[in-house]
């Protein structure tokens, strides 16, 4: 008997991520290629990787069972269409029709954040739960909530969009998306610098004007790492952070009383820092049954998360179909 | 060809309400029996009512698809047990197999505040709407959220606690559930009252002042009177509620994307001082895409929403199935 495959794609404004999965969601084979967007040959090019791979590597076409993908943007599940991918130039790309003209197999599409929390779901930090919010800390703040073990699209594709959670009513820094104080201009690494900046400009002893003045800019790396260091201007900055995401996760979690929460993204490599700390707030702030029903989690697939989401789409929407 | 009827039953704390109703969502038959919790025969007296009053107007038990019903407090869906019911000293009560047993007819279980946002997405303001927030403003503040078509229960039943997600983060008003600072203390009849309390304290020469030295008391209905007459103080009661409602809606909108947002409930008699103020603060605080995929409507069905929830669920869950 041949073993049926999965394939699994995360597409990126940089780079698109493959691979060939197997039903068990265990990683058989993953690389990457460069998008082409000046060229729009995009979906060309997936058509071609995959297919190459395949060929290089001794699976049949007949063994892949579909693709499933993430989109950067709010895609439409049923017609897999994207509504709108500013990174790629796209609006209202039919994704989907052309994926599956090109390389003759079934494909599903959703957005990039929500395969990633199927991901989680499915074979990591989540471990299965069917109602779980994944969270995504990064140069942004993105997120994919999944309810009944569904993810919420919402009327337009636009659910899931925990960065633009207004955690500064009055006040807050202007975001990308037009309003200001976002949870994404705190808990972002964009985010957490900016906050840094405000921090060292009145506490001028912290190793944070140091590696300013040393380096012309400061990273979320240089605030974690001043942070292990017990500076107070760094030590601030996370008290800061953690207070909004624990807040904002809270009143989440408040109208879904999600199993798990999990936390990803370049930023969650500073977790150790802030994880304590946002699970006191998001404590303090959910529903005492929320509260008690809920355990927040890092990550653990990195950047794996979307491929084997997709996966998961294929092995659930297209095989049970 | 004999019809077929669904039944729905409004279990709470002093009434319980029940309903004969059609396919199409017709009330043909409604009609209210008293809460006996001092000897609990309230499933006993639920299956005689249903029993005598199908009898008395000629409907045969055949007729009746099943019972589709809501509790006071959270359920598991699948068994049918309340996992906790307060008012009614219930704690893992398993209502579905007593009902059945009882009455010999299937019947489906869920929240009070589920069933009346099925009922209003089903014959209401929510339009027959797949992604839809019910917040129902009483004496505390009830939620119902639907997405892709479903309530959403959580892990443990707690989903849709909207009246729980915390408006004011460091120093609010103490609420029930144990918190500070919950929605509830805010924008239900007893918040509207505690902050018009607030404020006539401040502006002496407040209406709310003299009705309060007249009767004793204040209620929300006398705010909303008072703010018709443009009471300062009262006005600042409508201004303050509607902001933290705007705000809170808007955020857990920012999850869910939802096409309609019901406002129901006793308070929201007063919807037309308050509802275009708490439209300005949901499209201030909710992410663009959002704010425009989202209509506020008051809820239309009154006391009924629950009934006709209820048979939504017998016929959704019962008789496709």
């Amino acid at each position: 008997m041949t073993e049926t495959y999965l394939v699994g794609v995360d597409l990126g404004g940089t780079t698109i991520k493959l691979a060939f999965i197997n039903m068990n969601g265990v990683l058989i084979e993953k690389w990457e290629i460069p998008t082409n967007k000046k060229d729009n040959t995009i979906v060309e090019d997936i058509a071609k990787a995959i297919e190459e791979k395949a060929k290089s590597i001794g699976i049949l076409k007949d063994q892949l069972a579909g693709i499933g993908m993430g989109a950067p943007g709010p895609v439409n599940l049923e017609t897999g269409v994207v509504y709108q991918a500013v990174n790629l130039g796209w609006e209202n790309y039919p994704l989907k029709e052309k994926l599956e003209q090109a390389i003759g197999l079934p494909a599903i599409i959703d957005n990039d954040a929500n395969i990633a929390a199927l991901g989680e779901m499915w074979k990591g930090a989540g471990q299965q739960a069917k109602d779980l919010i994944c969270v995504t800390l990064g140069t942004g703040v993105g997120g994919g909530i999944i309810a009944n073990g569904e993810v919420i699209h919402g009327v337009r594709g636009a659910g899931g969009e925990i960065g633009h959670i207004t955690a500064v009513p009055e006040g807050g820094a202007r975001c990308n998306c037009g309003k200001t104080g976002c949870l994404e201009t705190i808990a972002s690494a964009t985010g957490i610098v900016r906050i840094a900046i405000e921090k060292m400009q009145k506490i001028e002893t912290s190793i944070l004007n140091d590696l300013y003045e040393q380096n012309g800019k400061l990273t979320a790396k240089d605030v974690f790492d001043a942070a292990r260091k017990q500076d107070q201007a760094a030590l601030e900055v996370i008290e800061e952070m953690s207070f909004h995401l624990g807040l904002a996760l809270a009143n989440l979690a408040n109208g879904l009383n999600p199993a798990k929460i999990v936390i990803g993204g370049g930023v969650s490599r500073g977790a150790d820092l802030f994880i304590e700390n946002v699970t006191f707030y998001f404590n303090k702030f959910a529903f005492p049954a929320v509260a008690k029903g809920a355990e927040i989690r890092v990550a653990t697939l990195g950047n794996d998360a979307g491929v084997i989401g997709g996966a998961w789409l294929v092995k659930s929407k297209i095989m049970n179909h």
